[in-house]
């Protein structure tokens, strides 16, 4: 993870500015002969498009991605599959309203990254936040699309569970709740409560922050490195890297400062021979499926925080990029929940860890299971 | 970040196991003539060292570390400096008591790396976690007191802000109360009575988790790069990898997630010219000092929840390394509060992700700030 | 360097086939406010580009460059420069004829990647070479253009030194010769010679190989990283792995071999104050400005050799992938001498060594030269 | 590859100056349960030893390795193995000698990297070379002999070719007579011959180049990556980065710029059921076992350069530390041709260019080779 590439095998770099031409990434080190066609792209893209609901940004952007690279037919099945070259995904934007910018192109707008790129690099394009935009992320759920594709049996998925002060009630998940309201929430009956709230939140010129959980299924154990490539510090640099993010956890996370040794360590039992592949059965789950930095085989949790979006339209002080005081209300197209659209990013992103992860570990470790093999 | 190397211009790889004849590190990447004893390493070390007192771990290591490269006299100046070259700082261990772990040596304990270990490598030195020992976290002490060095005027300091349900009371924070008590706790009053909760905690044979603020003041904005180097990404990676951590914070962190956008984002002011080296006046800090993964030249402020010690004297359900059911209960030696001694291993995580970034801006950048020199 | 990245602070990750619809480059670290226009980067792909002479293949492809992020307008010039962010640089392919291939499509060509491609990844894109084709190294000349820029005062030249038997005469070496003939050969007289040479390798159907020379004036001292980044090593690396490269050497190369210690290393004589910037004076460059991996100043000398084309319409004896015995003819465009097209490629290299070298080496050291200051 | 740290997947970093109390290196992401003891080591670390003839340096070290890390001892096998952590390998240096160095301390010896360092890091640690010095290709052998181990039925091996104008008699290769004479020379009839002049050049006070060829046998093809991570280029930049290397070349190398196509390419038959793995044969191998930068399954052939010493008795022109003209002449104890001692070191470097690249291909493509599996 350097700049702007991610992973160590399985990396992608992204390019792109959210006014410029284009965005998009080159993902490389993918394994070959894996079937990949746009459209596997494109389903995941759908899932993070803006304009959507009026929940989101207003910004109609069709995000439609090419291939360019990396990919041929494999004569005998007649699909293309990918050839273990790079793969390069480009989405044209086809929405920028740069004028929207005009009137704040020198003001630094608070909570933005505006004034830290002037204060690192002396430049920066300001429309609609040049290269900080949060249209950069289109790029990680591309990548993270063909990411999933790497680990056999995983399943990675995620919902908000906490908006403002609403939070979920676990008591009543329901994840094939999550694609039927514009929050990916999991529970139909809180997601109407909500549409008033943000309505609210929205109509009142203002944003409201939010939680997502992301849990992938289907780890194998012995995924992660010590000491500097653990799991979770891994898993924690990639969604604390998604725009506007403050906090990350693992498993229990923070709850654990006021728990004892007894509530949180995960007790085992024996492997049940039909289930499980021989593997030991946890009776718990605080850990959040990692122990040591490496993963245990049971489901992989984390959770994230999203900050309120910054551009809201009430006005707030700020300077000028020429050190003036200004007054600045942004009057562009934004999302008053930017945690919404979050939830496929987040996934995303802990799809690369794992694929990348998985991948290293096959290198140093190869393909057979040490355990329980090696202990029989 | 790779395996057992932390960092990219500013880099350490450590080594050794908790009952090997060492542990150490090999800090390669750092500036040349920069003043180095061993006597500066370890003051640091010292500050992380068991056995100081009932509430830490009773193995008594000395911690001496020697520095076997990497540094020569300066002729000028006479003093011991740095060539550039890697600098290798070794500890010998003396007083690992390998028998203690004899009678669990099969079993796995709950809560603990030993079957993530054994499930990717096939294999693991069992005696007090191997690799997996906290006492690795010595040789990231050792490098971080290298890094303190690199930045110029950074102040890097971090206190215990929760165990178990007590928290700092945060009206009455005393930076000069930290080293005063053993729980690096900012306020002299509540430690007293830390010391009632912790006695009780200990002999019941149980653990508590807790939690830890770092705080770096003195770095200069402009560090940080987009996208996936991010400076609250390198953070959270520092700080997840910490052994037992399982959640991350920046600034308001999870708070966020209630907030309004008026509340969160920081107002800006014109710069005093008096003050601040002519940069703009931030009139709150809930970014914690980084915005679009760029430093804000406001303190950074993180925080990191520490599990409970998963090592506890009351038995716990498990199986052995042949998938037999047993029950588990640690005799050793172990800290009843782990994140007490995570103190000092924050703030030497954090000193190393700003020395590496520090190094990196000044790669890409060069030494003139370009705010608000190319905006004059 | 990993995969399709290349170097370490200036990193550029490439991707695209031959008979792809684009090949391109995602250039990443480049500091910030260099002035760049597509024309700057046309003007190095323009000397690269195939179809200029009946002596390299007659393929017709314009190589226009388009860059598509990373670039904006500085409003206190008027000019377009770098962000700092990522330059994304795309050629579109526009002469692809891929049914020359049909006929070998299963069919290994003898010195080729088609084989070895297979033997990795059990499938490739055999079109025109697909990602092995030299096609991908309008994407480094791309990136090197942008390179050049970076190292104030840096001037990387290149020429060809030797094609089959003819080996340039150094007693009438012309720089300015290199531009006026088709095959960068830095003498007019012999360039003329050459011209019925080719011509009769090109109509036997056959090929043949070169060596090329690359100087680069103007490095400061100090450039290259012990032990193993150093800047021979990298320059190695880079012209290697250049297409068709069998062999690289810096200053007298392998002569050094039957050479005498007195003979071979450079002797030093007092900083003159007017010229060399105060530093010592070389009396000879048997090194090619290169000692124990840095730079000594002195101009960067290296050199390369580049075996016959592959493709060539003598038919040779393969097989094809099913295993069975065929005889391989290649009828398609190809260049009947891949070195004279590799002058540009190998400075392009050398320029982006230099510049990730000279980034490198301001974050570890930063911008003021040790010497002689430190020494005065 | 980066500073002091080589590799990728397979990563060793060393530390450690000539004249400083111990050399050698960490050892990283070597795959577990692999047999390693000291003596495994020791032996490959004997023949690189000096002082063991009157032709290499007269310093004593016994070279004596321990291992401080990173093994552990299989209960099923008794025996000692890696466990998948980090090795540490510590060499002590016994027989400095650094008064030798008092009188030209201040001096830059030409041909050395003493000004090259002063001028990057403003100090160097002239006793011995310090960090420059060939001691530190001890950490490099040691290194090696655990990259031997990783490669399933890998066979390095080297041998001096050339010694100044004395080459070696190819049609009498004599791999047996290598471990015979005291230059690695492939021939003992030649090695008599050899002494002679050797004496010749060491009571002259002077020192001679050298070429060294290093063959790897049992390479499954596949080893090497597109583009920018080719296994031939990693070669390249791991022997170029040998001390004192001045030229790299693969099969047949500058060869090439004089051949044809049709005698460069060698052709293909039909695999042999029986032999080769159903593996297609080669029936010439001027390629030196790489196409494309892929491993052809065919021995890797790769040469080196290596100039005369440097430190050599006769006087010659320098300048001091302060810019002041002086003589200097080396009485320290060197070797004539340092060219002979690097035999083991370019066979070192070689295992592990490919013990790397053996797990980078595993970790992207897995265990099964796709050909001819699937083309089958």
């Amino acid at each position: 993870m350097s700049f702007n590439t991610f992973g160590h095998l399985f990396r992608f770099t992204t390019f792109g500015e959210s006014h410029g031409p284009a965005i998009g990434c080159v993902v490389d080190g993918c394994p070959p002969r894996i079937p990949l066609t746009a459209a596997d792209i494109q389903q995941e893209l759908d899932r993070r498009r803006p304009g959507q609901s009026r929940f989101t940004t207003q910004r109609q952007e069709p995000d439609a991605v090419k291939i360019l690279s990396g990919v041929f037919t494999d004569e005998a099945t007649g699909k293309q599959v990918t050839t273990g070259t790079p793969i390069m995904l480009m989405i044209e934007n086809v929405d920028q309203r740069s004028k929207d910018y005009s009137e704040i192109k020198d003001k630094y707008r608070p909570g933005h990254a505006g004034y830290t790129y002037d204060a690192k690099y002396g430049i920066h394009d300001y429309r609609g936040g040049g290269r900080a935009s949060a249209r950069e992320t289109a790029a990680r759920v591309a990548a993270g699309a063909i990411a999933r594709k790497i680990v056999p049996g995983l399943n990675v998925r995620g919902a908000l569970v906490q908006i403002g002060e609403h939070k979920v009630d676990r008591s009543k998940w329901d994840w094939s709740a999550v694609g039927g309201n514009p929050f990916f929430w999991p529970n139909s009956a809180q997601a109407k409560e909500l549409e008033t709230y943000l309505d609210g939140v929205r109509k009142s010129g203002s944003s409201i922050g939010a939680v997502i959980e992301v849990v992938a299924e289907g780890v194998p154990p012995g995924l992660g490195a010590p000491v500097y490539s653990k799991l979770d510090a891994d898993i924690a640099a990639a969604l604390m890297g998604i725009n506007a993010v403050k906090g990350v956890e693992i498993g229990d996370g923070f709850a654990t400062a006021a728990m004892r040794g007894e509530d949180n360590a995960d007790e085992m039992r024996k492997p049940d021979a039909k289930t499980n592949e021989g593997r030991p059965v946890f009776l718990s789950n605080h850990s959040g499926g990692i122990l040591g930095g490496i993963s245990t085989g049971q489901p992989i949790v984390a959770r994230f925080a999203v900050k309120p979006t910054s551009s809201i339209l009430k006005p707030r002080k700020s300077v000028d990029k020429y050190g003036a005081e200004t007054d600045v209300s942004t009057t562009g197209r934004h999302d008053p929940c930017v945690g919404i659209r979050a939830v496929p990013i987040g996934e995303a992103m802990l799809a690369c860890v794992l694929a990348d992860h998985y991948l290293r570990h096959r290198g140093q470790v190869g393909e057979s299971a040490p355990w329980p093999q090696h202990r029989a």
